[in-house]
């Protein structure tokens, strides 16, 4: 296996169709298994509900990586070397790909090869955060869900469930919808005040009424969950309990500032599952990558 | 300069480097004009306010253009050769060309390219429907205004006007907001009733909010604009009245049903303009799209 590793060659066409081969053949035995299984029994296995974030800005690659051909897909490969063994899930966010055009993609459709060809039971993420509206969508569902072959995509909800439909419909893949954002001006929209039902003395915050729309109206398959920010704990209790089992992605830990304590506290569902914990910069510019998933992990273990 | 169209070769390197360059030039020049004058000055001198939409879905090109190594672009040079004399703006959603991975966006690349060496003054949108958190919001800068050269992209109020301001602070880019879309469903979100100012009896509607926070809070670059769909003229005629002379992306006209005289009447600003009027697949996938481009900027034309 580390032979085989260590002799990837991104560019024979030939290896690449015998591993898009292998894995749709191990994607097809599991076909019969829900998105959000593929999660759990993960961080069941691992014991472990990290997710390591290759979010990886052209412009802080190591300098040992630039010699490459992909200093980017390098980059990934020892990344995933390294922290693998913590991670229950990996998040890309596309932004840093997309920001080098084509060739970005293409590193990041070689980082996507060889995770599911070696990686085939961790949960991929694309933190793509798109939603256009419906005939379009199934652009970004080509893209994202078959031709890069992530298991789920973070969406904007403000163009309502109608157009996310073709994202909502995917039963074998997972919808992860932003609800309250990790960013410090998260608020200015999120926290207005909504009458409901209208004309009523009652009012909840737009970030509740999101919650309460995804988990009661567009989780029809099964395959959402909610993007609820580290940064915010005392609105993650809340969503919790609007939201019953439902799993979480939580983006801000580490460089932006938030707490894993507080974030275990506030999150956990009744299965002691629940969140996707986060951490992308703190993880993989730390002096050791390996070293700082393994902190936070044991971290995570101790409240789980 | 029909016989240097003619002969444009996407695969020659030093001819790119030379068009880049004169690209680079040409912007510079432009460097004292706000990029809302562009737009403004075309639609002026073509006297039509219509946008092309680029929306070249692989599935739907005629079969002479799919012998090309680069079908979508061909696909695209053509229809711009037939449509640009009456195109105030042309826009293209990624969606399409990221639904082919790596390939698309090359294909994408190559069609801005040619636009901005070809037909300069014609405003360039990219409908990206994007927005993230601060620092990753940089990616999508470097991507769709510096690497493809768009002159205006979509964006997604929900983060808040903190998290896009790596989008706000260009200058010399449009940012175009989405704040009523034109899918059947955009209700769903958008016209929840909010308390503003919190507990007081007086409410409005989330897209009534979005279009304040744009003009007021969001806009001190002078280089904002709306997305308002031809499907809602009533709300088009409220946010007219709300956002003073601020230009409006209107998506809608077409397959979508939207009318051009109910758009004209409710949406046309104190200058005569402030409307960029879309259609994409009405104009792109019909039988004649010079023909049908002449017609819509008639009709256009007819209101002006």
């Amino acid at each position: 296996m580390a032979t085989e590793k260590n002799s990837w060659n991104p560019k024979s066409k030939l290896e690449l169709i015998v591993l898009s081969k292998l894995t749709a053949v191990k994607s097809d035995n599991k076909s019969k298994m829900s998105i959000l299984d593929k999660y759990n029994k993960r961080a069941k296995e691992i014991n472990s509900l990290l997710c390591v974030g290759l979010d990886s800005d052209y412009k802080k690659i190591p300098d040992r990586f630039l010699t490459n051909e992909m200093p980017q897909f390098a980059f990934n490969k020892w990344l995933i070397e390294e922290t693998q063994e913590y991670a229950a899930a990996f998040k890309i966010n596309i932004a840093f790909y997309e920001a080098r055009g084509d060739q970005g993609l293409k590193e990041l459709k070689e980082t996507m090869e060889y995770l599911r060809v070696y990686y085939p039971d961790i949960f991929l993420i694309c933190d793509s955060k798109r939603a256009d509206i419906g005939n379009t969508n199934q652009g970004y569902v080509n893209e994202l869900f078959d031709w890069f072959g992530f298991d789920a995509i973070t969406l904007h909800p403000y163009l309502g469930g109608e157009a996310l439909q073709p994202f909502l419909d995917r039963k074998d893949k997972g919808c992860i919808i932003l609800c309250r954002t990790s960013n410090p001006g998260a608020g200015e929209l999120q926290d207005l005040e909504l009458r409901k039902p209208f004309n009523s003395a009652q009012s909840k915050q737009l970030w509740q009424i999101v919650a309460e729309k995804v988990y009661y109206d567009w989780n029809k398959n099964n395959n959402c969950m909610l993007v609820v920010g580290a940064t915010y704990p005392e609105e993650m209790k809340k969503i919790r309990n609007i939201a019953g089992d439902m799993t979480f992605l939580v983006p801000g830990i580490g460089a932006q500032g938030g707490s894993v304590a507080e974030v275990m506290k506030a999150g956990l569902n009744s299965q002691n599952l629940g969140l996707i914990i986060n951490s992308s910069r703190g993880i993989i510019f730390s002096e050791n990558p390996k070293k700082e998933a393994q902190r936070l992990c044991e971290e995570i273990r101790r409240f789980m």
